[in-house]
């Protein structure tokens, strides 16, 4: 028995992405930019899938530069202009790393690890060009106010214009997290600039894009044949974005009943748990919460014997970030939300996705029970 | 019936290499970074995998950095260091457009497209610290001296050393095309950074790796979770890394034999489209070439109508590189090795891989024959 429960870290590719993907690597494998009418059909084809991936998302497909991932596409859209980028202290290694490159301001968020739109105006100075906020937090589930986030860059280009700083200043978030649970629609997010990544929405892993308005001038940080209108050299990963494609339309098609269902499972399990611990720390916002996500701290137990504990028996889950499991250090984002130390060393990840069943909820609550009270049991 | 002769432009994933990555699509499909034991396994495999690519060019795996295939890596390379690089005037787009980053130097090469090694001396400045050259030239086939090159590199750095420059230099080789039939022994090579495409020899597209001795030190360009030891962000490429690897092995494994039949092939098509048409001009060195390749141009024929003449035979060839044949401008390569525009605009390059057949061999004499005759004649 295998439960898995870290669908944050990674997703399985969906059967379908995958057959919508193979006639792409033996078949029709033609250079898309070969002059022969099979290499026009999979030029056209790679098109096409850009331009669905564009209309899930309110955008057109000329706003598109397809990226090996979401840590491309967000090191691109950081790398458009220089001068001040504001973004937050829990937004995942790829944006913080990023913005380190430039000057830089990194807003607090609240303890539910929401940004207040007070500290993103204030943190804008007269040179800022960029704030990026993500769409959903990948440890604890946090949505943002993106779309409020928004108006306060609205009124920054409005005082601009009066004050005749002609500083551009756009709005970026990362939606790889959250990309099948939450609205992608640009003009409704007021985004000018979005990540996504096909590998955490069942799609192929290293397949991602940048949306960027029209308005932004990105720069291109890999230049060669001029592929992607000369943003992005290589020749194209047509299989790839055929599977991205797909994989998002399944997602965006599906996005409704799968979130509702998730969320009943999620609450099924945070219910049981909270109840069994009563000193159990659920951290991520209550009500902007990803229906995937539930971030619970034992304080006092350590999280990653926890993780093996579960392991042994069949349930799959994750101490902090993927991305920051394996260094040994404390996760930044429970740190910036206030946890206590002792709370976050205790804290497991459960991420939970579309092959996870009311058998896994039960079979992952026992599981986590026993190890828990175990645990507690050893350490008292 | 279908005779493909792009093999230079693309490569059909080989069904082995397909199979290969399978499993790490959608059983095994876990975040490398993550702490659970199918994690780690996929992490031992990812390693293992660049471990086999290491050995078949002589290198430890941790001189790899896995790319988004060759455009990237081209890029990481030629970012590492500031200051003045050396390259030739028939690379590809992707080596060209990142030396024009720097101040370059683009070293001319003869008539047959070899590079001279006084010229590449010559060339070097005080302050160059990269030469690179391409192992094998993807339009015309001619493979360069990169050992003699090599030890112009050794010379110069004997030189500094006995004048007190401590400006480091390195060689740089895109080993991209030709990477299933050359020798990739880094040391009997004398590189130190090598450039490699999966996507060339029947592996996936958007796979490579950038493989740079200890003694050089890489700049990442893109930033984030730290993996590739923090030189290349972003999960990892687990399926297309196996892939790479599986292909990798399979065209050494083959190698000799296949680059002997490729050569009798390409021999057989040679000799009778020279003896058919007289005044054709075949480019690329006579010996030093890719067994793959065949550059013939019919001169006074439209090389464009010819692709197209073929593609209604059943025919899929070429004109100029894949990259440059969809904007319209004449091939740099060709340009530089001085043939004359009413030559190269009659040009094809034919490239052949190990699909093909004898047959295919004979259909396309047949078909070339027929079609530049037919053009011969209505030009007359």
């Amino acid at each position: 028995m295998n439960v898995y429960m870290d669908y944050a870290a990674a997703t399985p590719l969906d059967p379908e992405v995958l057959a919508a993907m193979k006639p792409y690597f033996s078949d029709i494998f033609y250079n898309p930019s070969s002059p022969y009418a099979p290499a026009v059909k999979v030029r056209r084809d790679y098109e096409q899938a850009k331009s669905t991936i564009a209309s899930i998302i309110g955008a057109k497909s000329g706003e598109l530069t397809m990226t090996a991932g979401a840590t491309e596409s967000i090191n691109l859209a950081f790398g458009a202009y220089e001068g001040h980028i504001v973004t937050t202290t829990i937004e995942h290694p790829a944006v913080i790393s990023a913005a380190k490159l430039h000057d830089c301001t990194l807003v607090e968020v609240d303890p539910k690890g929401r940004v207040n739109l007070d500290d993103i105006e204030k943190a804008i100075r007269p040179d800022t060009w960029l704030v990026s906020v993500g769409l959903a937090n990948s440890e604890i589930g946090t949505i943002q106010p993106i779309s409020k986030i928004a108006t306060v860059i609205e009124k920054t280009r409005a005082d601009r214009l009066a004050n005749n700083n002609k500083t551009p200043i756009y709005l970026h978030t990362d939606a790889s997290q959250g990309a099948g649970q939450l609205d992608l629609h640009v003009a409704r997010l007021g985004v000018d600039m979005m990540t996504l990544n096909a590998g955490k929405v069942y799609g192929p892993k290293q397949v991602g894009c940048l949306y960027a308005a029209r308005s932004v001038r990105l720069k291109p940080q890999i230049v060669g044949g001029g592929q992607e209108a000369g943003l992005r050299s290589g020749t194209e990963n047509v299989a790839g974005v055929i599977g991205m494609a797909r994989a998002m339309t399944i997602a965006y098609e599906r996005r409704d009943s799968e979130v509702r269902r998730l969320a009943e499972l999620r609450d099924i399990l945070q219910k049981a748990l909270a109840e069994k611990f009563p000193d159990s720390v659920i951290s991520g916002h209550p009500k902007h919460r990803l229906a995937s996500h539930l971030h619970i701290a034992f304080p006092g137990i350590d999280g990653e014997r926890l993780v093996f504990g579960l392991e042994s028996r069949g349930v799959l889950v994750a101490t902090g970030s993927a991305c920051a499991a394996n260094k040994g250090t404390r996760s930044h984002v429970l740190k910036a939300i206030g946890l206590e130390d002792s709370v976050a060393d205790g804290s497991l990840r459960l991420t939970i996705g579309k092959h996870t069943t009311r058998q896994d909820i039960d079979d992952a609550i026992k599981a986590i029970s026993e190890v828990v009270s175990s645990e507690a049991e050893r350490t008292r």
